[in-house]
């Protein structure tokens, strides 16, 4: 998939941003965002999340997302499982991509899902088992999410060895991906640029990994540029930046998907997203928003005079 | 003074912060600002410029201020001037580093003060030739300045064999350091790295570098970190991002100050900035603006937990 395009921009406002606003989109309003934006060329689009409906009721029509967003031709949908009851829901529905995550700080972790990294690790070694015993599931990726990898709002720095370590431990379990989070917004473009340089030397280059920053401290395009230089080729962001971060009102949650676009696109590295078709989907997802806030500076700012904005590849 | 710390961290806001906004400050108002800026480590600041009061009233009082900051020990007064009467004002007023800004791009030059760049570098060079006339003005800086080095919107994309033809006439002319400037916010991170490096191949290491970037398309700390990367060592910001862009309602103008120092600090490069005190000097600042937005993201996020904040050093 990949090769098409320098640089996969994965979508995954429908859960994250979703998870963290106010707003209960109906699955319709989902499915409008979802579909326009996969118009617009982004390749993977994170629709949801398999936890129980009680925890996040805003998620609770996960499985028919799903469900609606596998018919969306070539489309990459992808889902987060927190244990493997949600593993099964979500294999069951057809989710292309299975991310389970698990925090590399074990404060953060406990303080989560109240077990050690190491038991989580356990859990995704479960999951792993349960697709692979399943023939009709074998074409379903399974991701190893590691947050909480830039620092922890409990226990402050994180080791660069534990993300390892971690890292290490999804890997010997089958994870087929990885996927690396400043869940916190704590990420310095040295430290990103440190820590993946690091992560490919210990894990090499055939292991797919994307990188997962918040734009809490204005840093989320500073960490992408840096984790490029690492040899990062897949991020993940959110319409609108949609979210925030609970911690800080007004602050900004996940990077902005359309800014990170066109950042790529300005630096000459190819996306296969229409700026235009992302804007125009930005513009479908805040219809549904009751009003709560977007952010992100390209839809105000405008393309400078003499970018091309590209057409969808698909 | 550069050696007291990594990176100089030069604050801009009295000068392109307040032309770009409808409020004037009084200059008691600027005052408090300037002092509580400079106590918090900020050891460079541009307090105005030298242009007819009637074109730009807010910064009408730039002799007074000039005059009251560099009673300020050890900080390091800047101003603009965009012709020889503006240095001749700002020569006798004190001030100890005087900024001669012209466009890269012929067509902004032109629309801006309606000569060629290579007019321009001509006045520059009459600037020169007067502080050399007057002995008592020998120890004040001139620095060249290079606007739109980074595109332009009337021409669009600026050649950097442009920029590099520009910084070698100033210096040829007696520049003793450049200032790069990315007026209308149009450079991506790959570009800045190309730029700068370019131009340290052209000039050499030994004259400073400085780096004016705008946020309008939130890349101005990717752009920073990108500079970092090719040897620059002080960038102009504004508190609060004060400023914002006339073209793009909302979007943010200069780099903030406060998100740079964090982001620096951050990374172990010091600053010798007190970020602490520069959320103070943001809050008096604020006081005077009549309710005009500021920008970003340090001042609403704090800091992450175990992120120590330094002493100011002056």
């Amino acid at each position: 998939m990949t090769n098409k395009y320098d640089v996969l921009v994965s979508e995954v406002g429908p859960r994250d941003g979703l998870q963290s606003i106010n707003t209960v989109f109906s699955t319709k309003g989902k499915m409008q965002w979802i579909k326009r934006e996969a118009e617009a060329g982004v390749a993977k689009i994170q629709v949801g999340s398999f936890v129980p409906p009680k925890l996040l009721p805003q998620l609770a029509d996960t499985a028919d997302v799903v469900n609606q967003s596998i018919q969306i031709h070539g489309l990459n949908v992808a889902a987060l499982v927190p244990n493997l009851k949600g593993a099964e829901n979500g294999m069951a529905a057809g989710t292309h991509q299975i991310g389970v995550v698990m925090s590399v700080s074990e404060a953060h972790n406990q303080a989560n899902v109240r077990c050690s990294t190491q038991q989580s690790i356990d859990q995704f070694a479960k999951i792993i088992a349960f697709r692979n015993a399943h023939l009709e599931y074998k074409d379903i990726v399974i991701s190893g999410g590691m947050a909480t990898a830039f620092g922890c709002t409990i226990s402050g720095k994180v080791p660069i060895c534990d993300v390892l370590r971690v890292a290490e431990g999804l890997l010997k379990r089958g994870a087929q991906r990885l996927n690396v989070a400043d869940t916190v917004g704590y990420a310095d473009p040295k430290q990103v640029r440190n820590l993946f340089t690091e992560l490919y030397r210990a894990i090499g280059d055939d292991i797919p990994v994307s990188a997962h920053f918040h734009d809490t401290r204005g840093l989320g395009l500073a960490n992408v540029f840096a984790a490029l230089d690492a040899g990062v080729r897949e991020f993940e962001a959110c319409l609108g930046g949609l979210g925030g971060c609970p911690y800080a009102p007004g602050a900004s949650g996940n990077i902005v998907t359309e800014d990170l676009v066109f950042m790529l696109e300005a630096m000459g590295l190819s996306t296969g997203v229409n700026l235009d078709g992302l804007l125009e989907t930005r513009e479908i997802m805040e219809r549904h928003l009751n009003g709560e806030p977007t952010h992100g500076t390209f839809a105000k700012a405008g393309r400078p005079k003499g970018f091309v904005i590209k057409p969808a590849i698909f």
